[in-house]
């Protein structure tokens, strides 16, 4: 299965680059972008059988490895596979 | 409203960071991770009146600034209001 992991820094945070890329879309003539948070996104292949205990697993990674829970906050999104193979034989 | 871009290197492009992270999750104890791609997450908020119009100016903005096509694909992700009010209100 596949998931996505997104880590984006907390709101109270400053985020310069995000903060850059929203006035360089208003100049570029999107004056409805408000702000931009910049974050990253780890996308996952993992080789499983228990997909709800694969939830708690992935979680463990962010909190070992992947996210900085001091100043960020992470979410998790899984692929479901239908989703992925409708994207593949599209 | 909010929208998420999520940017990441296409499939032939080598990306040694993503690697370096699954390798690190395998020596962490989780084996069956079996490969990860690290991308960005670029997190929108947006002020606008007309929802179906929003996600051509998104990917407008993509081709314009947030992804390089070339070596990057990009995926836009809407979050619900419902949604939204639910994850704040939780």
């Amino acid at each position: 299965m596949e998931a996505k992991v997104i880590v984006e820094l907390k709101d109270e945070i400053l985020d310069p680059a995000g903060r850059a890329r929203a006035d360089r879309l208003n100049h570029l003539g999107f004056p409805e972008v408000k702000n931009a948070k910049l974050g990253k996104c780890i996308h996952l292949y993992i080789e499983t059988g228990d997909r709800e205990k694969e939830k708690e697993r992935i979680e463990d990674m962010c909190r070992k490895l992947l996210a900085n829970e001091l100043i960020e906050s992470f979410e998790i999104i899984h692929e479901k596979e239908e989703q992925r193979q409708a994207k593949v034989t599209s």
